[in-house]
This record gives C-alpha cells, sequence and structure tokens, in this order.
C-alpha cells in the first residue's frame, strides 16, 4: 500500500464550471496504482468541487443561472465587505463540495460514462485555485 | 492494510430515496475488516446519495417534495432535449452528494442510530443505478 | 501505513456554525502521520459539517439566516411530530455535509488559509453531537 500527494493550480474564468477531469485522471493514472481512493480537495471557500455531466454544455450553463437565482447577489447581506459577489460565493460553496473522494478500479477513476469533474467558480473574476490531491492505493 | 472493491447495482422506482444501508453494510462487514473507511460513489449524474433519517418514512416524502419545490420542472432550462425532469435532476444531484466516506469501527460502519444511506433518484421514472464500493483498512 | 480512529463530542448552541477545527487538527497532529488522509463523520440528521471562511464572523450569521430562508420553518411538512425545526432540520442537512475527507501534507491538514471546519447544528436548542474521526496514513 502506498500514497502520493500533489498539488494542481487552475486559473477560473469567474462564475461557472471549468471541468478539471483530465489533469486530474492523468495525475492519478501515473501514480501505478491499481486499486484505491483519490480525494480531491479545494483549498477555498469561494469556489467548490462538482461530478457533473460532462457531454452537454447547456447543463453547465444551465447550473450556473440556478445557483445565481437561488443565492442573489442583490441582498442585504451582513458580509459585504468583499463586493456583492462574496457571500453568495460561500454560499454557493456550502451548498456545493468542497471534497470528492473517487475510487480506482484496474488503474482507472471510476466515474462514469456521463461523469465529469469540475471546479466550480463562484467569484465573478477570474481566480486562481489550489485543488491538493491525495491516492492512496496499491 | 488492504482494500476490497464491488460493485452494487439498484433499479431505482422513480423520484425518492431508496435506502441501501443493508446491502452496503452487508458487503463491508464480510471484507474483514475492523477499521477502515469505506468509499460510496454514484456513477451517475442524474441520482446521489444521502446519509438520511432511517426511522419516520414521512421524512423521506418530505425532502422529495421540498427538492421537487426548489427546483421545478417549468422551468425554461437550455438543456431539455432529455425531458423536463432532467435538468433539475442534474440539479439536484449537484445539491446533494455524489460520494460519501463512512469510518468503519469494531467491524461496523460508525452511522450513528438514526442513520441510513439512501440512493436519490432524481429522474422520474425508474433507473438502473451502479454504486461503486471502496474499502481499506484491516 | 497505519490507522487512528477517535470519536470527539461536542454541545451545540442551537442553530449555526460552531468551529470544529482545533480539537479535530489537534488530534490529527498528535497521530505522528506525515502524509494521509483524515475523514471527519457527522453521525447525526439534523446537524451536518461545512467547510467554511474561518475569518469573518458576519460569514457565519449570513449562512445561517441564508439556510433559515431557503427552508422555512412555517410550511405543512408531514414530519411535524418533532416540532417545526426538525423537518427543515433534515433538509438543511441534505443539503450541506454529513462526511468531510481532508488530505494531510507535512504532518498537517492541506485547508486553505481562510478554511475552518465547522459543525453546522440545525436544531433551534443545543445538542449534544459526535463527530467520529479515522485517519490513515504514515
Amino acid at each position: 500500500m502506498k500514497q502520493s500527494s500533489h498539488r494542481l493550480d487552475f486559473t477560473s474564468r469567474g462564475k461557472g464550471l471549468l471541468e478539471v477531469t483530465q489533469p486530474i485522471a492523468e495525475w492519478a493514472a501515473a501514480q501505478g496504482v491499481e486499486t484505491g481512493l483519490l480525494t480531491v480537495f479545494c483549498r477555498h471557500t469561494s469556489a467548490s468541487l462538482l461530478i457533473q455531466e460532462n457531454a452537454a454544455p447547456d447543463v453547465r450553463t444551465d447550473l450556473e443561472a440556478f445557483f445565481s437565482r437561488l443565492v442573489p447577489e442583490d441582498f442585504a447581506y451582513r458580509h459585504d465587505d468583499e463586493g456583492p459577489d462574496d457571500m453568495p460565493a460561500h454560499i454557493r460553496t456550502a451548498l456545493t463540495q468542497t471534497q470528492l473522494s473517487i475510487p480506482l478500479f484496474d488503474g482507472h477513476l471510476a466515474l462514469g460514462t456521463w461523469q465529469g469533474i469540475y471546479l466550480f467558480e463562484h467569484r465573478a473574476r477570474a481566480h486562481r485555485r489550489t485543488l491538493a490531491l491525495h491516492l492512496m492505493g496499491e
């Protein structure tokens, strides 16, 4: 049994879903583990993680639109000194995931056919985001 | 330290919560691990996982009703070619969990007394759903 | 490779976020693991876990207020025999996390600078809450 750890940096493009499946899957596959558990951890409180459909781009557009409606910017939040998109970003993070663990079977992530891993940026402007990766297995 | 992996298939009965605690707990117990970590991963983007109360059935009815109200079908989603329940299913999945990890203590899942593991089906019709299981421990 | 397990008890103060980062981080650091994976599991269905901003207290106030609005108590839930705050507590739990796994790098949790671990109490009154901890690594 062995383990590996890594950090991956991404630059988001403002609010919305950025696919990160490929660099994560490539790093995992390169560790020489047949069976194991990969954990992806987002080190931020205004960006999060989602497993979502990787086929129709409209799904990502609708997801972003839904969260924008559910958590409006034009509300009298107490925490408003970092801009109108900051408190909604924290709430959107709370409603989604900060961490995902995905089993590795036969050397590959056990993702379903239509599943991709997404970094969900909740701030209006582009941000540099870091994911911490951890893999354990053999 | 050793690990085991498995796939469990279920047929959902349309929208709502399907309890899957027993087959998961039985598989975990059969692996001969005293202390460890069990990961359950749902390989779909229109069904998800929840830990919820296993006593009152009304809790499941109210949960399903809440998510139906929160994510209405009668909305002008861009992604609508797979039926009115498809985009809401992706959103409901985003709002709940695709993966759960549960510690194993003394050979048993460390679930609380009132906790059950549920597959949350978000499509209107019954679907075949696969959970990937991974257990690590000794 | 080794593993450790532990239980931590907390008394919440009614609805809202209670920071639990320090006792969790201290226990993890005391296990003598350099690289590994810590899992925190909340053994309840009316309290949950969140990674959130650990700086501005207003963020916690706004989060609690958002969830109170999103999941109102004055609704005709079928499950109402444990008080008006019980069914909303189950729904708020479903919308947040029951489990968090955090990688350990260089002997420390790989949390971002502004990230804290919070127990999110969803019942109106104070409750005794138990978190199950599991650490694996070396």
